[in-house]
């Protein structure tokens, strides 16, 4: 009997430390092999017999791998004289596979869209996955209460039927939208059927559902600037044009929107607390507005990203709350009052348009999940959101009393914080206008301490180099630590920023 | 001392049952009645003596309103003079809120994407809310496993640090992308990198990555006809082009898709199991397809959806397998394989694409919830998934029996049920060609029983009517009783067909 040629057989080596039963091995190499040329189309296999001798496996083995590949199409079966690699699609050119070469090749296919390409590395994003001081945007991750999240989790998937391991209806579960509505109204003033609530998976989410259902191609949109970087990149990835509107002490200048842009048809604002230098809108700014939408018919995007935390006062309501023609679309989202990773969220759309936009989010994603909607229901029904939220105020007072009196003693030749009332982070200023805050951010990156420049949220505004320093994230023993450091940091890297700019 | 006006007392009626504090009702109400005229700008307000005396409230309860109201911009104190109601924006127009009104204006602002008005009322995603029998594409979630589920969920939030809960890296947790790289490799033959493996909410949240990353306006896309619903409405969602190509026995048929349209982008196929009908895509067909994709430079979509349900033989290693250009996307959902309302899947992209799809995922949600996602990490690790798997592949071999038994002996006057060795649900055609099954589906709703019309995922093609029947979700001991409960149903129904198309 002649032997399997020695090339076929370390071809077809086998690893018998594998999890992998070795039938499934053998089919994988010989499949593989028949791709990449090196099995010739046509070419005779050896007997069962004899390539079971050579791999030393049993028979069966190999039987039921040439089975499998014969059914699959790979071999074939000639009556009386064996098993021969198929002859296969007469196009075919065999490629040897090289990472090398795969790489390469990928340049050729169509090119990635520009807008996705372009935040790729952005510093917003890449870092978004670190829980480190000063990040801002991040709620205190050490006190949250995992144990009665996972409790509520857990009674949501004992106590239910099939109907909440399914699809379940797009934009959400009416037990969650009720206590959503019963929360905005006691927190944010904004009287809505619960119907008019369409659970997300966060404020990103909610963004792409607007976009997608209220505009068409060539619409355009006001927004902030320096604004919500998040926003921006979502109106990009959709292809709307944007209108950057500068800011005044009231927040969204409305009169420079209206002298240099022609009508839009929606305005992006974030009048509680503006993002992210952090003014509030006031009354008569927000009454103006919703005339001016009214006047050129554009609907309003009200992000209250992070109103729940207020500390000298109560907030003024949201601008929701004073819509009386059904324009505005409020978003809200659990990522700061629970934790980011739950990812859910909610936008309180104007009524007529729930059906749209159920359909709109079964396009999206179908839903959000279910069983999660359902705990987070529990954890508002019985008290745990709003004693968490209370609890939470009273820690990011103290961590952002602590940050403030460490930034005083130790930093206030570099950075000036400015006054804070409401949010999770500081806006600071650096006390030398001409450094460049991108620059210095990544110093302070290097030295572990994350933080967000200024400067990345303008468009085209000028902006006075800042740092946010979010508090909510750090706890309370780390904070001068980290300060001092931070200013080390910041003081080695100074003379590099003067030298490069005189 | 003058009494308050009765007008003013009804309007400001507080009701000491809500859990509302009165401060906080006194507000609202206020509020509204600045806003909508009923207490007009300028007016003067009672003292707050006289109008806790007139609403029997304390003072106290009165004044912190005021003072909450003149902090907003809505009263204002004049000195000596008492409390007034600002002159807010002297644009405003006052308006009378009435749901009536409102919902007459919604129609007044910009229309709704046409796309999305489309399938506001769809049939395919109204009733996906719904669990019952026969609806294709859910799993057997009465046998699903709660508890183990619900514990792998507790032992993710508590045996971690921080990082679990923020915001995550966006394209998913490495130790998730390994267990997928390695079940893929087991199941499907796809040797991948983990970090080709992108998590998503589920396959539609996959296809409007993919659409959203690789593509750009004026791009084309080939899909089979009839074909994936969800697929077809998130490319109409996104605004691309379809050149909807014609099935034949194996599958997609290139012939006609060279013949009919000029080179597209992204070639969209079902190839384990053709969405719906069910065919197999052949090996020479498979390779012919990687051909023309190379010829034409366009990326292929490979929606394996339903792949590990297979009964009588193993599938085919997916197209993603055979992929030596690198120009297959492979989506792959645990919608099926564990439940719906997860909302977790994959997709697996071409080496080189790995940050532009992670850069998608953050623009278009951020990132999947991470304490879910160490939780399926646990599960599949520990052999949880793969044993829940061989279990449900047992479980509906035996629901499919059962649902062809009874077709057999009760409705094959009606309905011919195909053959069908993978899936979770049978092709059951008309023996009357002439019936509408949309019609019938319809009927069989009111009936209580749930499955799709065969006609529904036609775009231009002829399709013989025809249910789907989606065996998976049904318990076997109610199938012959829905079974003939829906022969009834049909049996009624049928006459007034005929008479309709005579």
């Amino acid at each position: 009997m002649k032997k399997t040629g020695g090339a076929m057989l370390s071809m077809l080596n086998l690893d018998r430390q594998s999890g992998m039963p070795l039938t499934r091995q053998l089919e994988n190499k010989i499949r593989k092999a028949v791709l990449d040329g090196s099995l010739p189309q046509n070419a005779r296999m050896p007997s069962t017999r004899q390539l079971a001798t050579d791999l030393g496996v049993s028979r069966l083995t190999i039987k039921n791998a040439f089975e499998q590949l014969t059914t699959e199409g790979f071999l074939e079966t000639r009556r009386g004289s064996g098993t021969y690699v198929a002859i296969l699609s007469t196009g075919i050119t065999p490629i040897k596979s090289s990472s090398k070469r795969r790489r390469k090749r990928t340049s050729k296919v169509g090119p990635i869209a520009p807008h996705v390409q372009r935040i790729q590395n952005s510093l917003a994003t890449t870092r978004l996955s670190h829980v480190r001081a000063f990040r801002p945007g991040i709620p205190a991750l050490d006190l949250f209460p995992r144990r009665a999240w996972s409790e509520a989790y857990s009674r949501a998937l004992r106590s239910h039927d099939s109907f909440l391991l399914g699809y379940g209806p797009s934009s959400g579960l009416d037990q969650l939208k009720a206590a959503i509505a019963a929360h905005v109204l006691d927190s944010r003033g904004i009287e809505c059927d619960p119907n008019q609530v369409v659970i997300t998976s966060g404020a990103q989410q909610a963004f792409s559902l607007i976009l997608l259902t209220l505009l068409t191609p060539g619409d355009t949109i006001w927004m902030e600037d320096p604004g919500h970087i998040a926003f921006r990149d979502a109106a990009n990835l959709h292809g709307f044009g944007i209108g950057s509107v500068p800011l005044d002490a009231e927040g969204f200048s409305l009169s420079s929107a209206l002298a240099t842009y022609d009508p839009c048809n929606l305005i992006f604002v974030t009048p509680s607390h503006q993002h992210p230098l952090g003014m509030t809108m006031s009354l008569s700014r927000r009454l103006e507005l919703l005339d001016v939408a009214k006047s050129q018919n554009s609907w309003i995007i009200e992000d209250d990203y992070d109103s729940e935390f207020h500390y000298e006062q109560r907030p003024l309501p949201a601008l929701k709350a004073l819509d009386k023609q059904n324009r505005v679309l409020y978003v809200g989202s659990f990522s700061k009052s629970m934790f980011p990773a739950m990812r859910l969220g909610y936008l309180i759309c104007p009524s007529g348009l729930e059906a749209a936009f159920s359909a709109a989010e079964t396009l999206l994603s179908q839903n959000v999940s279910l069983p999660q909607q359902k705990a987070m229901a529990y954890f508002m029904e019985d008290g745990s959101f709003n004693s968490h939220i209370r609890k939470m105020k009273q820690v990011y007072q103290t961590r952002r009393d602590t940050l403030v009196t460490a930034l005083q003693n130790h930093a206030s030749n570099i950075l000036r914080p400015e006054p804070c009332l409401t949010g999770m982070h500081l806006v600071t200023r650096f006390t030398n206008s001409s450094v460049s805050d991108q620059f210095l951010a990544n110093q302070l990156w290097e030295a572990g301490i994350d933080c967000l420049p200024l400067s990345i949220f303008r468009d085209q505004a000028t902006v006075d180099p800042g740092l946010l320093l979010g508090f909510a994230c750090a706890p309370e023993n780390q904070i001068n630590d980290k300060v001092i450091r931070a200013v080390r940091c910041l003081e080695a890297a100074m003379p590099t920023i003067q030298v490069t700019e005189e």
